[in-house]
This record gives C-alpha cells, structure tokens and sequence, in this order.
C-alpha cells in the first residue's frame, strides 16, 4: 500500500536491531487518516469473505481494529494481554512470547465474545516472528471459528514470522513488507505488490 | 447520553464489589456504532476548543479515541503503561495506582508527541477513583499543553474520582454517570442529564 510505504519511508526510523520505529502515526502516536485509509485497504482485500467479527490484539493493533471495522459493520475484540479480575474466568487462552518486550504472557478472550459461528478477521500492527499472529490464531480455533482472514499494517520480510504464517494456508495480507532495512543509512527496501 | 445508558441496562453486569462489566460492548468486544454515537457526542460538547490532539490511555480507551478522533480529524495518542524498548527514553511518566489490577504502573508518553503547542482532549472508558485520569492530566501539564477537556463514557458517580477531577476545574463530560447500582437487582440508576 504506498501511502503506508511512504509514510515508513518519510517517518520511520531505523534503528539497530532491526528495530523499525513507526511510532509518531502507528502505535503510540497514530494517524486516523492513515488507519481509514487501511480500513478501506483491508475492506477491499477482504470485503468477499463473509466476516462478522474482527479479533487484535492490545494495545497497538486496537486502533486499527476499530477504525477498519467501520468498513466492515462488526463488532471487535481485542485479547488481552494478563489476566484481570474483571474478565471472567471462562476464557480461551494461549501463551505468546514477546521479544521486544523479553518476557512471556499469557492472552486470553472470553468463550462469550468468540463461538464457532464467528468467521473473524484477525487484524494487528505488526508481523515479526509471528508469535503473537499464531496465538491469536490459536485461540480462534480453539473456540471452533473461522479464521477468514489477517490484515498487517507491516511485515518485517526478513523475520520468519509470514512465511511460517503463509504455510498455514491462511488469507495473509500485509500492507507493507519490508524486506530489507539499514540503520546506518536509514533506507528500506519494500517488497515488490504482486 | 441515552443510547450509552440504555446498552449499560440492556447489556451491562453488576457484580458484587461495585463491578459493572461492560465487556460485552465497550471494552473486551468493542460496538463500533456505539462508539461512532459516543465520538458524535464528544464532537458535540466539545467542538468548540482548539482541540488538535486526544489523549488516551491503553488498553480499553484507544477504540473510543481513534473513532472519536475522526470527528475532530486529529491524531491519537495513547499513553503507555509500561516502559518498552521500543520507546525512547524521552518521555513523560507518572505513577498510577489501579485498583482493578491490585498494582502500582508507571504511565509514559513520548516528549516528541506532547509539547506546549498541544490543546489536548482526554478521553477514556471509564472514570471511578480517578488515578489514570489525574496521571494523563498530569502527563499533559508536564509537557507544558493545554487540557481542553475531558471525556469519559462511563463515570462511576458513586466513586469519587468525578468529584476530584471537577474540583480541578477541567472542562469534564461523561456520557453516563452510574449514581447507584445493585448486585442482587442488577439495578443501575443514573444522574439525570443537567
């Protein structure tokens, strides 16, 4: 998608690591210009399947979640990263390991917000390793629903994460891949549309 | 707001230790079309200050401020509840106590996206004791910017964060303000619209 290519290439910083900052319009600073724009993205990748419901993640895939819904008329859910005591204990759940964060955590959704007449939309901000993507796939499948779908604002092309996701035979779409990235001299390479 | 109070009766749980559980439309699994309602409202009592961008606080404040955001065509940004990695170490922090979660947090917002020139609208879920809400109040008086005002979906009226906060003398509106509510009845009463 070159408005979101662009606005990597403009805004983004690289930095060692393969760390990519995109943190002035996606996920702590964000652009609700930009996410309608990926909504309507998203909605003409996946507007022929039959989706009733959008699951992400907390905190950053949120607000790209609910501003893409729109385009959808469903409801979202978000999971959730620990355990709180306002979430009922009937939940799906599965353990993720985060490495930018360096530590493992469990997510979970309430049994009541996903049945198996859900065909869901599974959208989020990034796919790195694609830990997080194969929990939430994970728990789509335990609660018997249909995965119809992942929208990414950004794969990093270079970490193994999409290739091991594509192999699952899933409707994978990323907005932007970036196959390469240079912390010296900042420049990215995006991986050519099909 | 009517439409806000009347999902609360429809939908809302009382629980026992003055717990209303929203989680069926606000904040687990998120109604869009509410929250387009609830960003109509809050452009409505707030369309008139020179608002150019919203803070909020992850998780369940960021769907209700990016759809709001649209109303105002300003960027979201969301305060973050614990340091990571892949923010910068220059940021704003306060210290918050959540009582839901039984634990102390630091809240951070990158200096780069709060600054002195900033008219701030800060939106949430909900208000009870008020300690997020006095953190982003303070995390925006740290950064030298404005708060233009305040809006909550729902205020526990019967807590007294909503007293504090007024106190302060903030511009505050909640879209519906529980006054009562009952665990055996399920009753919930509301403050009537002045």
């Amino acid at each position: 998608m070159k408005l979101l290519e662009d606005m990597i290439r403009e805004k983004g910083i690289v930095k060692p690591g393969n760390v990519l900052k995109v943190d002035s319009f996606l996920n702590h600073q964000m652009d609700i210009n930009l996410f309608n724009e990926m909504g309507k993205e998203f909605k003409r990748l996946f507007g022929d399947r039959p989706i009733n419901k959008i699951l992400t993640i907390e905190a950053s895939g949120i607000g790209i979640a609910c501003v893409a819904a729109q385009y959808f008329n469903v409801p979202v859910v978000f999971a959730k990263k620990s355990e709180s005591i306002n979430i009922d204990g009937d939940v799906y759940s599965t353990q993720i390991t985060s490495f930018t964060h360096k530590r493992e955590y469990q997510v979970i959704v309430s049994k009541k917000y996903l049945s198996e007449e859900d065909h869901v939309l599974i959208i989020d901000d990034f796919l790195a390793n694609g830990c997080a993507l194969q929990g939430l796939i994970d728990i789509v499948q335990s609660a018997g629903a249909t995965v119809e779908g992942i929208g990414i604002a950004i794969e990093k092309g270079f970490q193994e994460g999409g290739s091991l996701i594509r192999e699952m035979n899933v409707n994978l779409h990323s907005l932007a891949i970036v196959d390469a990235m240079n912390d010296e001299t900042g420049e990215i390479t995006f991986r050519e549309d099909k």
